[in-house]
């Protein structure tokens, strides 16, 4: 195999064979490929794009990089979640601990935040102490002993991924369906699930503002999920406003919390139930996931949910008091500061009155005040007539 | 400046302008831009293409990456010819001792072979002693004295261009009309010439297979010399079927001679003199180039061009008996066999009976003879019928 005559087919629209993606990958990421060919052969796939099987070829040869979890010794399904992200996008931290209480198994590796978008992890770590930095050893003890566990990828997770995406930032060539997918998917399949629900956002707020872009995506990450012998499906959700009233880590924390304890906004206790639903229907805990809805509201009614989440913040470091306080404040990151964000009044569709708040900005340094003052009212479009459409929570579900 | 966000640009189709083409040229030459930057872009130039205002940019930005020549002070006219290469491709040779015969002046730096494609430096070195590696300032020396001097590229002459060419032999980016535009530009135009004649090949045995490619081609290195202040014209050849009777380094020296000697094949005694007759038309020497073209013919029947090239060699330290037997097969070079060679019999076109020889393989070793034969074999198609168009020698002016 001559790298460039890949590089040459992919430029000219050609199709990959399983072999010759398993050995670009692979030798790329021995390092027996440099970096100028790679990104070579990254933008070509950008602008000329993949087929399907060459998609799956690729995001095998991602996951098999590294190391693939085994959980099959542990009882039950093992579902996970993941979310293409936006503002305010937080079901992770109530979904987690819900399916977990139901009996079904999460095993969660995260990513941080992208963007404008903060990660799972961030947002986890703005509980004083909570440690996203398990070894595999120490998340698998947590995820047998309690049913869910909550980390961020090890070096021993797809070091391919790691590797190309690094490269993938500074080359423009982030932005393409195919390499998106077999990023994704990857780091997922490699946490050893038997089931996988994706939530895609699409929207203003989100990475894919076009619907028909998500759409693209998601049918993408199902086909992948399903050539390679998983029960995969997508919600594609809305993200043309935040989700929830709060945007900011510890913020989202503590509205993850006021969730769990049976309150907290409509649309993110909806997109929860529905999400967890989903996960206890593909974990076989249930024969619909109108079963899986209501055995949610009832995991979070009994208290059992929240319960559940005080367990894993224990298990792995974290101060459980900020679960009856409500939130992870006062702790400070060096890089993220977990104390400002924003909260939000309105939501698409509403009344406003002269004078009444739009949204609070929670800051701790006048530094950027400004800027941020500018950027939230631009974001604001107030009109006489309300809105013919308001968009709905969720625009469709793919691989049902 | 970030240069991802300049890969990103033409990654979709934008524009850069000039002062960034400038910087990342600059920057790149410097080595502060590592080449997995610089291949994510050059992929996205060929398949996204560049306007012609970005290709003047950047043949501008290579050449004043190193040294430009400055002739001024040397009296007349500075004029050189680049061809894009092809089977049998030797009127270099022939061209640079008529021209500067006539009293224009000839600073030629030429390239190696590429591919299937010998190139002049080859050629030139199948001369026993010639030295291709003259200084600056021996280059000058040379020039001076004779009014032609042949040499290869210098380290100090577009180093960009250098770094980036090796850089796209590895990435699958050597396909691009631009990239090719702006590499031969920059080093013509580095040679210090008022003006330049470009033989731009098409046919089954160019580069660019498809005539409208090679039109391309031209016109884009036509307006980007006159964007530059250059007076270019673009002469499109032939190459469906070698040019002369010879193809092989020391076999086309051979036929060179022969030609100066006012013999030779008539479709490369036909192609030198009109190349010629273009250079001294645009060197101001003659008035038309049907003038040019008697001037041409004249300094081969007298001898003059011929003891130009005597002199020539001579300067640059070859063996000038070379001259007087008619090639330098005697010579060996590692990597490339000047004895070994094609001689071709026929032409697209010509009668051939059962049992005439079509084409004449000279070889020095066993090894690859049978390949050799059955690629020369299959070249060939014998039909009952005259074709119907024998391609002309000449396409079109393109330029003038």
């Amino acid at each position: 195999m001559r790298v460039v005559d890949l590089i040459r087919r992919k430029r000219d629209s050609g199709e990959l064979t399983r072999d010759e993606i398993e050995e670009l990958i692979a030798a790329y990421t021995r390092g027996d490929i440099p970096d100028y060919q790679m990104s070579a052969w990254l933008m070509a796939v950008v602008l000329r794009g993949m087929t399907r099987p060459e998609i799956a070829a690729l995001t095998e040869a991602m996951l098999h990089s590294g190391c693939v979890l085994d959980f099959s010794g542990l009882p039950g399904r093992k579902v996970d979640k993941h979310s293409t992200g936006g503002v305010g996008d937080k079901p992770s931290l109530v979904i987690a601990p819900i399916v977990a209480a139901g009996g079904v198994k999460v095993p969660m590796i995260s990513g941080r935040g992208l963007g404008h978008s903060g990660g799972t992890l961030d947002k986890l770590e703005s509980i004083p102490g909570f440690n996203v930095n398990l070894s595999l050893a120490d998340f698998r003890r947590v995820l047998e002993t309690c049913g869910c566990a909550l980390i961020g990828q090890t070096a021993e997770i797809a070091p391919a991924d790691k590797k190309i995406y690094a490269l993938r930032d500074v080359t423009g060539t982030v932005e393409s369906p195919a390499l998106i997918c077999a990023s994704i998917m990857s780091k997922k399949l490699a946490e050893g699930i038997d089931a996988l629900v994706l939530d895609v956002k699409t929207g203003s707020g989100a990475f894919m503002k076009k619907i028909e872009d998500a759409v693209n995506l998601a049918e993408l990450l199902v086909d992948t999920g399903k050539r390679m012998g998983k029960n995969v499906v997508a919600l594609l959700t809305d993200m043309n406003q935040p989700l929830g009233r709060k945007a900011g880590n510890a913020m989202e924390v503590a509205e993850s919390i006021e969730v769990l304890n049976g309150a907290g906004p409509p649309d993110l206790r909806e997109l929860c139930l529905e999400l967890a639903a989903w996960m206890f229907f593909l974990g076989q805990r249930v024969k619909s996931v109108e079963e899986g809805k209501k055995l949610s509201a009832d995991l979070i009614a009994s208290g059992h949910a929240r319960e559940k989440f005080r367990e894993i913040v224990g298990l792995q470091g974290g101060d459980m008091g900020v679960i009856d306080v409500g939130g992870g404040r006062e702790k400070k990151e060096d890089t993220i500061d977990p104390a400002v964000g924003l909260e939000f009044h309105k939501r698409i569709g509403d009344t406003v009155e002269r004078g009444e708040p739009l949204c609070t900005l929670h800051y701790n340094a006048e530094g950027r005040l400004e800027e941020a003052r500018n950027l939230v009212e631009t974001a604001y479009q107030i009109e006489q007539e309300k809105p013919k459409v308001v968009p709905p929570l969720i625009h469709r579900v793919i691989g049902a």
